[in-house]
């Protein structure tokens, strides 16, 4: 719709929103009105994309960005085991092509929500001068088993990721697969103590699980991290490890969790083949994050930092290195 | 704190948020888990205030521009008749000064979330070359008797306003005081039909209420409007006069509802002294949006387009009226 008003768009966004049941009213009052079940726990997660930052504009498509922010935000609710019913989407949008673009963000969401049952219950759009912007706030409710927090991690617990990771640049960052089900399925059959989504990278986001618990420690088995057939790729080109980009690189939006023993020995009875978990590690009494190489050897393993230690091609000069230490 | 990092950051935001008790986890998890009374709605808007197009930097303050980001999101709560809960906050900073932009947008917005009892439970923090983006998503809550919507209004309803009108841009704009209390204590004494709050203009935003009842129709009394003294100000500077003002300028944030007459007798009745209400016109059956002036005409009234027939000097150029017709 070139040229069309801000109400015109609105309006044809109103129109194509996804809804459910439990958005009472969505877009077109002061405030959406939402019913949740009584006596859970309402989720939300706020993650905003913006061009330079997240994504160039002119190297991907509206659709794919649009896609890619409603998915992080659903990887958030996966993270605490819940499941997602409404999404608020403010917009930045650049002033030349507004509408176009404002379209293809939603076409890009869309199927995503309709996916997972989700609401688009409200928003905000605004165009401007400046780089495209877009916020999506996401609501979810927790299971009545209560949501899986970063702090519930108990010596002992096992550490397990729902997939493998590593190299998500090369293009899987930009469509994530939120681990919804995968998180809903494991709950309801037995507890998970602490879980987290993968951004940052595992190297990263582990220390947010022993931070928030307490002060623990893990350590970490290096011959049992599930490499992503893109990290063994990331190391063909760069002299890295492939193990490094799977302990490092972030966006893999896998979820990492912690558990005890007999919550895996539950899943592995009830679940079957369905049970596609990688078991990675244990977690520790004492403080700091720890890697148990092939050889044997225990190493101190810093967030981001695995490149440190185990870089294939010890000729390359530090330098070229371009990972925070 | 100059310098400081992302991490350094949020932990700070994290020490200085508001909290209340229905947040049981708030910055710091991938999610927040929130508690709400059983059975009630879950209310949620989202505004999105950025660089240019609501403000600039240069002319206002990081603590004016927090405080009405957060403002503006509890007036739309407050035409739901709602009680505000959590707020959720995503900024794009201008890279050269993040952290002090940051923390001017909290000090501007904690003293009002402390106001209001509502918590800062999470957000999102990114840093960027272009302007300042501030997007707030506000949950609150519906109270026993529901919320109110904009699609209520029924032939007969009184309309009221809760404020004087007109003349905000001389500052007022920037710190509008939300209608929280007085929502919530008139809903509790007598049904409210429909209320929005006024943002784009009392002849705009009536037209949202008329539209989403079915198609209703409204006569406005003039001389029952209340004209600011900010008003009075502009038409002072620009020819234009007071009545204008109050009808077409945006950003007033009082609220604009319907409501029975009985309503309005009980509301008398229970609050007295406390009851600043203007009535200022009658929800009809036949659709249009029409005014009485003082000497009896009665005219039809466009939306931000009062300019049109009631010009105080005539002999100004049409040209000079920047208002959208």
């Amino acid at each position: 719709m070139p040229g069309a008003s801000e109400h015109d768009l609105i309006a044809w966004i109103r129109g194509q929103a996804a809804t459910n049941s439990q958005t009472q009213v969505g877009i077109g009052d002061d405030c959406a009105a939402l019913r949740f079940t009584p006596g859970r726990q309402v989720l939300v997660t706020t993650d905003l994309l913006a061009e330079g930052r997240h994504f160039r504009l002119a190297e991907t498509t509206a659709e794919a960005i649009g896609r890619k922010a409603l998915a992080v935000n659903l990887s958030d609710i996966a993270a605490m085991a819940g499941t997602p019913v409404a999404a608020f989407v403010a917009v930045c949008l650049p002033a030349g092509s507004a509408a176009e673009v404002a379209q293809g963000l939603l076409r890009g969401m869309m199927p995503l929500a309709r996916e997972f049952g989700v609401s688009l219950a409200g928003g905000d759009t605004n165009s401007w001068g400046d780089g495209l912007v877009v916020a999506v706030t996401l609501l979810g409710e927790a299971t009545e088993r209560g949501p899986v927090f970063r702090s519930g991690a108990k010596p002992g617990d096992l550490i397990a990721v729902t997939g493998r990771l590593g190299g998500s640049i090369l293009g899987r960052h930009l469509s994530p697969l939120p681990r919804i089900d995968e998180a809903l399925k494991l709950h309801e059959v037995a507890p998970i103590h602490a879980m987290i989504d993968l951004s940052d990278g595992l190297s990263s986001d582990l220390r947010h699980i022993l931070r928030e618990s307490g002060g623990l420690g893990a350590l970490l088995e290096a011959g049992a991290i599930p490499v992503h057939a893109d990290a063994e790729e990331m190391a063909r080109r760069d002299g890295l490890s492939a193990l490094h980009h799977a302990l490092d690189d972030g966006e893999d939006f896998e979820l990492c969790f912690t558990a005890p023993a007999e919550s895996f020995r539950l899943w592995k009875q009830a679940l079957g083949d369905d049970f596609r978990l990688h078991q990675i590690g244990t977690i520790r009494a004492e403080p700091g994050l720890f890697i148990r190489l092939e050889d044997g050897r225990v190493e101190p393993l810093a967030p981001g930092g695995f490149d440190h230690f185990l870089r294939v091609d010890t000729t390359d000069p530090a330098g070229t290195n371009e990972r925070p230490s």
